[in-house]
């Protein structure tokens, strides 16, 4: 398959957080989830308990559906309340507009993904304001859903703050807010706030929970604040072959990974290693950060042959699209101090 | 979730094949798959590896898909070979008729499904040649492909001949061949015959080959025995939320499924195991096949009263919505002698 | 373009009553809405009487939009009120099920006709209770609207009571009752009741309101008994390109055509005309009616020879897709007298 | 219905060109083509001579579909050489973006406008090879088509030389070119080039080529350059409901609209009026061009005070969308001398 990333470099470590495997307590799950004969589709008892869990986590009754995806979480969330001829709007560099090969526009069948500029990997109220519009005349798309991605594509964490400014446009307008939140917990602890401060508290109406990139296997969930937005869901999660049969292994790990805050310390650590990386970086002076380092991921300018010769030493440095010469460098729960050191090495040899 | 499946009922046994765990095989291989950081979407070595290792089994160079649900397989399947205004001609008990929520109608755009009613759970050639026609006139649909269910949706096995007939008439008019193998493992020890056999030397261009009913937690392939018909599929993927990105845990569990004959022991014994109990059952003379055991399902005419009994005794007695009183037993790779006798036992009292 | 009829034979007339013109009064309409400068879009005084003149012909305030082609106004009207995994329950031979390509797949998202065998041309109440069903449960497409053809494909006309009976089911079940009046005069001043009689005083929710085979160019309107059911229909009707700018000229067609009973007396002269070819044919005693002839269509089983001596005396025979023997004549509302003498002369040569 | 025109405001003239009627020649033919028993579905005669007529003017063999509306054209133009994930660049303010309510998106099954800043209303080259890339490259959706609109939403008119550099690159990339001509002809004499050096000489593949607004009553055409392009266009087409019946009723304005060179004169004539009127504000010094009057449409920035006036006298000025302030006033083939001077003696007042 054709992908991003190139396959015959061998340490494609800091190349994203999705190299890692799962940690250990989610792995522990699953193999626990296996034992048993139990009904399919999301009617085992882990999969029940998971509504309650996820709803104390979140200090509200909440609805959640397990899925194996990203991509599947954000279509299917954002198909769920957005009619076919709706507007979402997003930043230009959202994972939904640039990285799913359009699979919102698909699930929605066919709305309009209004990309918006924003200051680095956020959107700004100014914008979003001047971007509203067209209510009610048939010639244009109409406005629906505001989509955010928390952390940021430029590893940037939008505050509480910003997050309420931007729902309250939102939700003035009656569209609804849409959270993408593959770095939910990255996020999370580095405003060092509650899950519901977060997402329902400051506006937000249905969130992509990522669990895939910080410790799971496969395993994400779309998480509903407000009952009257299920709408279809059910029906399209199954129309689009997302309703797993052996769902147990799906809400096993997400058992697993929210179950004595291991995705909190899963997070904190990968964030703490993008931060030693990050600085070590900026202490060779020939290095500028892009963004700032707010969560678990680095964005530098590289000198040429800086890039080139980790290339030689093996490491796989993806230039990232947004921008020709900026590299992207990921951390996770598993990165370890010495990969860190040992990379910072090589930079300055 | 709204599901077939009532939770609240204990032995869910029989009820069907996906409400077992996986086989410790494809378990082993999965927590060996964990280890180390390893390209995203199918980039990893497991997942490369499956290429030669199915090419092997089917004696031809195949291309293969790894997904996570049979759903998926199918409609992705369709909709690689299918226009939007396509004829799909399938059994009406067929899955993707009558199990997918619509979901080959969802990813082929609209193409139409085309319920044959057949003889018993078979297509057959006469009413398929008398379906088939219209081409090229811009008012109809225009027939695309043919879907044949294999173990069918009653347990029966087409055989090599059958396949054949129908292959035949499909490809006399340019249509494409499209198997269900759901229980592909199941239908193939029960005619004993290779895999290539039962594919594309009997016509088949394209494959959904299942495994998650067979031993796997949650892992089925797109298998295409020609090239030419791969088309969009890779960005028909990754648009629906189907390329997993650590996809190595898909691709483990067919490498654990498919090395060392694991799944053709399970199915054996699931086979077997169906055989038991279906010929336990017809002992009584109360009851009566409504058609013959030929793979790992069992269906059966019982008297009302005893499903009353059954249920009261905790088993979960779907009643098929095939037709009101037949009832549907499946048994599975890890079905227990014990079970079947117990089961019989709870049926004679 | 591909089309069902051939092109080189030079009498058409009986092949279909859309090889007609418009009638002198609806070319009056157009010609007399040419002056002016005036709003776009239905936003015209045409467009906008046209409301009241449709309410006032139905007995109640209905909501009208009107559109170029039969197969916009059924694949509209049905998805404005099905969701993309809906059940369309219709006869087998219905126009939407076998003769628009596919476009109420289209514009539903994939929405499942579910072909019913009737009796002849109409549907029976008895399978279609027996057909709806699978409520709430995600596997299943959802019921959502049962469809109707009135004067049927095959000439017939439903009675006043068959259209409650049809009603009554598909309202105990929550569903929504379409109509498709491809040839609504016919069948009406066949049944010789009011327009309201035949829809919403029958259990008819929406309408595709035929138009240009009775007599115009190209019109047709949606209608809609109960605001609730308009959804997103202005916003459909756009998207699809079915929302003409200069909509006076179609708005202008249906009022001359709904004027002065213009509709009627045209469909009254189509159906005589039937009735006399269709007697006539009888009269041979060679020739056997296939449908009794109860609007503007007679289908008759010619013998072989037959066909071919019309064909060779340049009539279009169109041997009839419903079943391959029989042939379909169609009247319209300029079909003279000496026409059909014409042609019972050349048959019974 | 909803629509961006207030019906309320009596002289409507100015708001657009689509607030006439038919010519006289356009309206003659009409009527010339209502005679008869004719095949249906594009059958018959003058459907059939349409296609050499377009193919002399364009001096080479097209293949021609008439449609009834421009958002049809361009919608059906689009989806017949666009993947479901393909990239279709466009001008931010393009018809196609901004004014069909997503058509494309619905036709497509989902394909992403990608919206360029451009130079006014042109497209740049310089961002066009910007914007181009992703290739092969799963998570992106695909570039596919870039498409232009002439004479632009801004009323300007893209060179001979602009559209050629612009092709290459599109070319370069293997794109197709669209072209959106709703203002072919405005176009066509403000360049004084033939229609081939506009279209296929220029490296244009398709053309919705426009014909409503320059005195059809709803006829436009797709108009392909490359036989290999036709694809499956004939089925969608009917899949979409845009296959008429009476097919020669949109055949025959077309007819009557291209020959004796009635569409230039009209366009010529309405450009003349727009140099007029545009010519007439410039004078006042109180009033400034938006952009360049290279067609029949003027932007001016109009002193709040004057649009009040103006509407107070019921001309009914929309403001346009592009910007808050600039109107938009538009000639058409029958805009009169005397309309011009009222308009202008209106504002100097």
């Amino acid at each position: 398959m054709n992908t991003k990333i190139n396959t015959k470099r061998k340490r494609v470590k800091f190349a994203s957080d999705n190299v890692t495997g799962a940690c250990p307590e989610v792995l522990e799950a699953v193999i626990k989830a296996n034992d048993g004969i139990v009904p399919p589709y999301g009617n085992d008892e882990i999969s029940g308990v998971l509504q309650e869990k996820f709803s104390k986590i979140f200090e509200k009754d909440v609805i959640v559906y397990p899925t194996a995806s990203g991509t599947a979480s954000n279509a299917l969330a954002l198909s769920a309340i957005s009619p076919s001829f709706g507007n979402i709007y997003c930043h230009k560099f959202s994972h939904i507009n640039v990285d799913e090969c359009g699979a919102p526009e698909f699930y929605t069948g066919g709305a309009k993904l209004v990309p918006l500029n924003g200051e680095d990997g956020k959107i700004t109220t100014e914008e979003l304001k001047n971007s509203i519009g067209g209510f009610g005349i048939v010639h244009h798309t109409q406005p629906s859903i505001v989509s955010i991605t928390q952390a940021t594509e430029t590893g940037e964490v939008y505050t509480l703050e910003q997050i309420k400014n931007i729902s309250e446009i939102t939700h003035k307008h009656n569209l609804k807010m849409h959270m993408d939140g593959a770095r939910f917990a990255n996020a999370l602890v580095s405003l060092d706030v509650s899950p519901a401060e977060m997402t329902w508290k400051s506006g937000i109406d249905i969130l992509s929970f990522g669990a895939t990139k910080n410790g799971c296997m496969a395993a994400e969930a779309i998480i509903i604040f407000d009952k009257d937005l299920v709408g279809n869901l059910p029906f399209l999660l199954k129309r689009s072959g997302h309703l797993l049969s052996k769902m147990r292994f799906v809400s096993a790990q997400l058992d697993g990974y929210i179950s004595n805050d291991v995705w909190l310390k899963n997070a904190k650590h990968a964030n703490n290693m993008a931060k030693k990386l990050s600085d070590g970086l900026v202490s060779t002076n020939q290095i500028k950060l892009e963004y700032p380092t707010e969560a678990n991921e680095v964005f530098v300018r590289l000198p040429k042959k800086m890039v080139e010769h980790l290339n030689s030493e093996e490491y796989m440095m993806s230039q990232g699209e947004l921008d020709g010469k900026v590299v992207r460098l990921v951390t996770a729960w598993n990165t370890k101090n010495e990969e860190v050191n040992e990379f910072l090495n090589t930079i300055v040899k």
